[in-house]
C-alpha cells in the first residue's frame, strides 16, 4: 500500500447459493454496493466472511472475486489465517499474487500458543510475502488473547505494520499508543467501541456494518476526523443499537438477516451456523426501520 | 444541589498523624489546595479516603472537616457507605445535617446482595434524607457489580439522581445512556477511561488525581467540553501514565506517595494498608518528573 | 488445641430477636443442638454468622455465648476478621481471653492487599495471641484470593497452623498438599466440594449444614475416614441438593429459612440482607421433605 | 460397543517423520505399547493427536492406522470433530466404515454456536452413523463451553451416549449425575482431576499419560474401583506432578518431550506448535526421574 490505510474498512459476508456453494456473482455485487457507498477499504475473508468454515478452494475464490472486483479502487486486506503456519503462508502467497494490498492474520488456536510460537508464525508469513501484514487480535473468535506487549513485539517484524484490535477494551489501545508511539497503525474491530477507539487515535474501523448503514459509518469517521465531537456522539448513539445487535448475535447471522430484510437473498449459512432466530429477526427489523434502512409497517 | 454537578469531582485522601489519628488540619489544607486549583466538587470519604477503614467517629470528623472547609464554594459529595443499611442511613443523615450537597453510596457486599436487597437498601436511605444520592458502582472494591439495568432501576428512586461508574468499561456508559436517556447524570470513576467516558457523555470525572495534577485534569475536561478533540487527546495521553499508575497500585498508596514526593508528609496508611513499595516510589518519581510536578534530578 | 482438629466444623448462624438484637439465648440452644448431634467443633462468627454485619459489642457477645456454651466439650474456632489490623488484633485477643481454641481470619479487602500487606496483617495477629490461627480463603466474600503459594507462605508464621479453603476448586487443595506436605491441616469450606476435598486429604469440613442435616454431614465424613467409597458417594449425592441450595442462595438466608421450616423462629436478617424469597423457600421445602428433615405435605 | 466403556482411555499423539509427514509406522508402535501396558481403550485424533492441525487425508490415515492396529482388542474412539457439520459427518462416516467403536466430537467454534446450532450439529452426525457418539466438552481448546443442562439435552439424541468433561470442575460432573442419573456415562478429560472425578462416579479417564506412566494410571483407576481410598490417594499424588506438567504445557508438546526423553524420537510438531522449551524439558526430566520412568543422572 502506498498511502497508509485510514477510515472504514468494510468486511463483506460470504454469500452462498441455495445449494451451499459460494455465490461469487452476488459477492461481487455486494462489494460494488459498499464501494459505491464510499467505504475506504475492503477486507474479504474476515470473521464476517466465515473464513474458517471455507475450504481452501473457496477461500481462494472469494479472495480472487473481491480483489478483482475492487480493481485497486481502494485497498484490499485479505484474511489468510489458518491453524497451521503452512496453510497461512500458502494463502498469504496466494493473496499477494492476486494483488491484495495487505493480508490480515488472526493467530488461531486450538492449543494455546506460546509467545515464541506466535512470533515464529508471523515471522514465517512475513518472510514469505512482500506486502504488509495486519495482525488481528480477537480472543472471542480466535481463542488467543495477545496483550499489548506481545502485539508491540510482533509489530517489530518488518512487514507486520497494522493491528486490528477487537477485544472491545479501549485501554488496550491506549497501551498500544504508549508502547509503539502515536503513529502506530491500529484499527478498531469492536463495533460498539467505534467512537472511543477513533477518539483514542484508531486509524480506522473494521466493520461489516457498511452492508447496511455505510453512510452512518463513514459520517461517524468523518466527524471524528474533523474534530466534531458533538456530531460524532450523535452519530454514534444513532447507530449503536444496530452495532450492538450484530455483535450480540454474530456478524454472519446478523448481517445476512439484515440483507434479507433489505431485499437481498444471501443464501443459507454454512452449518453448524444457522439463520438468526425468528424473534431476533423481528428485533432487527425494528432497528432497521428506526434507522430508515427499510420502510416501517 | 441547585445546579447539576459537572466537571472534576476531587477525592481527597484521609491523612493521618504519625500516631495514626485523622489529621484534620492537613485534610483542610489539602482541600484548600484542590479548591485553589479549580476543581468543581469535593468528595470526602471515597475509596481514596479509605472510608471502610475508618471508625464511625473518624468518618464524621472527616465529613465535617471537608464540608465546613469547602463552605459551599463548590458542591460536596460525602461518602456514607456501610455494610449495613442502618449505618448507611446514620451516616447519610449526618452528612445532610452537615450541609453536604449530596451523598455517595457504593453497595458494599460480604454476602452478594440480590437486586431486591440493593433496591431496598437505597430506598431506605432515600426515605431518610432529602439531599440527592449518587450511586457508586465499583465491583473491584465493593464486591458487587451492578449492571446497567439494575442501575437504571435504582435511578427511578426519587432522589437517586447520579451514577458514578467505575468498572472501566465504556460500554456500560453507552448502555446507561440508552436506558435512561442522554440526560442521565453519570460520572466516570475509572481514571484511565477519562477521555472515552467524557466523549461518551459523562458529566464529570471522579478522581483523586487533583491532589497532584489538577490543571491537567481540568484542562482535559475543558477540552472535551469545548469539542477540542485533538487537544483532549493530547492532554489525555500526557497524564495517562500517572492515571494508570495510581489505579494499578491503589489510590491511597499511590496518592500518598505522590504527595510525599511533592513535599507534604501525609502520615502512615492505616494497616493492613502499607506505603507504596520503594521501587514503585521510584517509578512514580519518574512519572512526576516527566509531568514537571517535581523537579528532575 | 491439644489434638489436631478433624471432622465436621459447624458454623452457627447469628439469630436475632424481632427487635433486631442478637438473640443469645437462641444461639446457645442452636449450639446445644449441633453438639448433641455430634459435630466435632464449633465456629462462631463465620460468614454464616454474618460477622461483618455485627458491631464490635455484638461480636464479643456472640463469641462469649458460644465459647461458654461449648464449655470445652469440642474445640471452638472464633472468627475475628476485620478490615483493619488493629480491630482484628483486638478481637483475636478477646477470643483468646474467652478460652477459644483458635481464631479464624479471612483477609478482608476493600483495597486489594499486596502479599506483603497480608503477611504483615497475619504476623501482627500472630504476635498478639498464643492460640492457633486458621487462615480462611474465600474470594467470593472477602474479595481477596490467596493462591496456594501465598497460603504456604502464611503457614510459615508460627501459629498460623490451619487453612480453610473455600474457592471450590479441588486443585487448590492438591497444590497445598504438594507445597506443604500431606500433613498440612486444610479444611474444606465449599459445601458441594465436600466429597472431593475429603478424598483429597482435607482434615475437616467447615459447614453451616449441621443446623439442618448434622447426621448426613457426619456420616459422610466418617465414610471417607474409614475408606468406604461407595458409602461416601451415596451419602454425598443424597445431601448434595441441599448443599448446592444453601451455597446458591447465601448461607445466612438459606439456613435461616431452613430453621424456620423446621419450626425454629430465628428472627429477621440484618439489612440489607433479606429473608429468602418465597418461591425459593418452596424449593427448599421440597429438598427438606425429600431429606426427611420435615414431614411431607 | 457391546459392553459399556470403562477405565483408562488412552490418547495417542500423532508422530511425524522428520519431513513433517504423519509417521504411521511409529504411531502403530505407540499403540502397541499402550495396549501392552493394559489400557482399556484407544482414542486417536484427540487434542493430543493434534486433530485440528491435520489435513483430511492425514486424519483418515491416522484413524485407519489406529483402528486397524487395535484390531478390536479394546474399543476405539475416533475423534471426528470439524468446524463444519459437513466435514464432521464425513469423518464420522469414515470412522464407522473403518470399524471404530465410537466417535468423539467436540463442538468447535469460531463463531460461538447457539444451543440450537449445537443440537442440530450433533443431530446431523447422529443421523449419519449407527455407532455411538461421545460428546467432548473442553472450552479451553474448542472455545465453546457446554453447561450441564446443554449436555443433558444432547444426551437425549439417540446415539449420543457418552460425555467427556474436561473443564476441570468436579461440580460439573455432580450436576451431570443429578440431571441424567447415576448411570450417565461420563469420563474425565482433565488429568489433575482424575481422583475427584473417579470418586464422583466417572466411568473412565481420558488421558495421554499412558504414553509415559500407563501402570500408574491403571492402578489409580483400579484402586478407586475396588474402593481403596488410601491407595488411590497415594497413587494420585504420586503421579500428580506429571499430570499437572503435561496440562500446563500442552499435551502434544509435553508428551512428545517425554517420549523423546524416554528414547523414542517422535519428530517435529506441526507449526505453529513448537517443541517444549529447553528449560521445561529439564523440569520434565526431573519429574520422570522421580517417577523412575527414566534413570536418574
Amino acid at each position: 500500500m502506498s498511502a497508509p490505510l485510514r477510515g472504514i474498512v468494510a468486511y463483506p459476508i460470504t454469500p452462498f447459493t441455495e445449494a451451499g456453494r459460494v455465490d461469487e456473482r452476488l459477492l461481487a455485487k455486494l462489494v460494488d454496493d459498499m464501494l459505491a457507498a464510499g467505504v475506504h477499504a475492503l477486507a474479504p475473508l474476515g470473521s464476517t466472511g466465515v473464513l474458517p468454515y471455507l475450504s481452501d478452494d473457496e477461500r481462494e475464490a472469494v479472495a480472487e472475486t473481491v480483489v478483482k472486483r475492487v480493481g485497486g479502487r481502494v485497498p484490499t486486506l485479505v484474511g489468510v489465517s489458518s491453524l497451521t503456519t503452512e496453510r497461512t503462508v500458502h494463502h498469504a502467497r496466494h493473496a499477494e499474487k492476486l494483488g491484495a494490498s495487505a493480508v490480515m492474520i488472526i493467530p488461531m488456536s486450538y492449543w494455546k500458543l506460546t509467545d515464541a510460537e506466535i512470533v515464529a508464525h508471523f515471522d514465517a508469513v512475513a518472510r514469505a510475502i512482500a506486502i504488509p501484514i495486519a495482525l488481528y487480535n480477537n480472543p472471542a473468535t480466535g481463542g488467543l488473547d495477545l496483550g499489548p506487549d506481545t502485539i508491540a513485539r510482533l509489530l517489530q517484524i518488518p512487514n507486520v505494520t497494522m493491528v486490528k484490535e477487537s477485544t472491545g477494551d479501549v485501554n488496550r489501545m491506549h497501551r498500544l499508543v504508549q508502547l509503539c508511539g502515536e503513529d502506530v497503525a491500529f484499527y478498531n474491530g469492536s463495533n460498539p467501541l467505534a467512537l472511543a477507539a477513533l477518539v483514542a487515535g484508531a486509524r480506522g474501523w473494521c466493520t461489516a456494518a457498511p452492508h447496511v448503514i455505510p453512510r452512518l459509518n463513514i459520517e461517524l469517521y468523518d466527524a471524528v476526523t474533523r474534530g466534531d465531537l458533538a456530531g460524532a456522539r450523535r452519530l454514534f448513539y444513532r447507530q449503536l443499537p444496530f452495532l450492538q445487535f450484530i455483535v450480540a448475535h454474530g456478524l454472519p447471522r446478523a448481517i445476512s438477516a439484515a440483507l434479507e430484510l433489505m431485499g437481498t437473498r444471501v443464501g443459507p449459512l454454512r452449518a453448524p451456523l444457522q439463520p438468526l432466530a425468528r424473534e431476533r429477526v423481528e428485533e432487527l427489523r425494528t432497528i432497521l426501520v428506526d434507522l430508515q434502512v427499510i420502510p416501517g409497517p
